[in-house]
């Protein structure tokens, strides 16, 4: 097996050799600027984890792993946009460095460049990885659309909001570890199994996502603090605050999420009074773990040595004690 | 040989049993909205007659038919956003009549599903059916970027124009008749001698539309008379305007050009009148017989009988003597 860190530089000199120097330089140019952002590099490496754990060669699904990564970086590119962001990885964001169009257009050439990566598997499995890919590419879709309606909504129940982040978060770091397993020459049952760990992982990340917006460190996460908050997005913490608040506090937390005219800040320190009075933030670690738990029960699964396994367990658990 | 109505009936049937009705419906809505738009159908009439110009079976080109058709759309709901334009073949476009990021999302939704439909292909081309395809969409990106630096600089020459036309609209014109052919059973020379008749006539179609933009039936067009004039773009017809205009002229059509406080329907009268007076409209129809007339060159040297080649000429005529 390859170190993590070999695997890691093999994704960022892959990346940095995109061949994106191709004209109009405006069109180009914000995909260069977006993808050396840099970022984990998390969905890459669990496609060579996926690959190798079944014995594959990490060269045949190196470029693959490269077109998911520029289908995440894609989603975010949009993402950003629909939601307003200012900063990415504590840098200007494409629509706010160039404009809303050069971000859509560029956004739309970065997809072309993943289909022509995911394309790039070897000829036996193409169809099928292509198959992961796209439909899990749509579901992102689905999640994204899912979370922009929760954020005007009153009042969301939490299953549809852990659907909702399984949908735009966790899905794609399932595909993207069945994708690696199909390219190493797994099963389709084993492959479904991985896709199942990482689904179940990516739910758990999420989660800690939600409480690092609020709880992590500023510099280490990478994001303003607090952007969850400000956008009234209903994380994890605000489902459970709404419900299990008093009606004065309900009330509290209704008049923010109404408040038009507020200091960003302000809105921030209160609402996360109002989380630790409440005690959210364990509960959602709580639920991490149910779904941490789940994952591994789908890893111990698949008929690979335990050895082979240790690897994407300790991933896994990096995940669950990160700071940013 | 099919009937062209019947081939008609064909694709306005898939795309009405295309599956959008999932959730949620925010995503999907929009497109089926956007499909029965209607229009043309050309791309992918032109994939199934490049089809069966081969002898091929309309029944195996007919999902990347649609796939091309649903990339089509895709990039027209996104170019909507960028160009600001308030209608779409006489409707509310997408981000007018939901929002910009509705518009943005179920444009990428469209494109996934694009994806999908064209991986239908039979298994022997499916690998270079999406090559065509890819190497294609990310040619219509570059054209949308060229396009709109375009519209902001002071000077462009015709060759750039040309070469812009041509990535935006007519690469995807050949890209639909090269599918076709190799879904029939063509071999690849004469499958890029297909590509290279709809990539003429692909340019020679655009100047067509830039023709209509100013002097076509508002009705029949379905879109607003003159909005190339109110959003700047250099047509053909503007370029030749301010190559050919004295200096008193080049300073009326320089001052519409950097005017921002206008009367629209003012603005579309006078540069139309300058367009009249310096007789550029027959040098734009001069301009696209010719290149029409090297499609044709190119479609005689396919190895086909006349016969055969009968639909495609027939069609290509009547994009140059619409009114639409």
């Amino acid at each position: 097996m390859i170190a993590q860190h070999e695997l890691q530089r093999l994704i960022n000199d892959k990346i940095a050799r995109l061949p994106l120097n191709a004209q109009p330089h405006e069109l180009y140019e914000p995909i260069r600027y977006f993808m050396s952002l840099g970022g984990k590099r998390m969905r890459p490496m669990l496609v060579l984890m996926g690959c190798e754990l079944f014995g594959g060669k990490v060269q045949d699904a190196l470029e693959p792993a490269i077109g998911v990564e520029l289908f995440h970086n894609f989603t975010l590119l949009h993402d950003d946009i629909m939601d307003n962001s200012p900063l990415r990885r504590s840098h200007p964001t494409v629509h706010e460095k160039w404009s809303v169009n050069v971000a859509i257009l560029s956004g739309d050439a970065m997809f072309v460049k993943a289909c022509e990566l995911m394309m790039n598997s070897p000829k036996e499995v193409v169809h099928k990885v292509m198959s992961v890919f796209l439909d899990n590419a749509l579901k992102v879709c689905e999640g994204q659309q899912f979370d922009m309606n929760y954020e005007k909504a009153a009042h969301i129940a939490l299953p549809s909001y852990i659907r909702m982040i399984e949908l735009k978060t966790a899905v794609l770091l399932g595909a993207s570890l069945e994708i690696g397993a199909l390219l190493g020459g797994a099963s389709e049952a084993d492959a479904e199994l991985l896709y199942e760990f990482g689904r179940k992982i990516g739910i758990a990340f999420q989660l800690q996502d939600d409480i690092l917006d609020v709880y992590g460190d500023e510099q280490k996460f990478g994001k303003q603090k607090g952007r969850d908050i400000v956008s009234n997005k209903k994380t994890f913490l605000m489902i459970k605050a709404l419900e299990m608040a008093n009606s004065y506090t309900q009330e509290e937390l209704r008049n923010w999420l109404q408040a038009t005219n507020f200091v960003e800040q302000e809105k921030v320190k209160a609402v996360t009074a109002i989380y630790n009075f409440l005690g959210v933030r364990d509960l959602a670690r709580k639920e991490m773990m149910e779904h941490y738990n789940k994952g591994m029960q789908a890893l111990e699964q698949i008929e690979v040595s335990e050895q082979r396994k240790k690897d994407l367990i300790a991933f896994a658990d990096s995940l669950m004690v990160r700071e940013n």
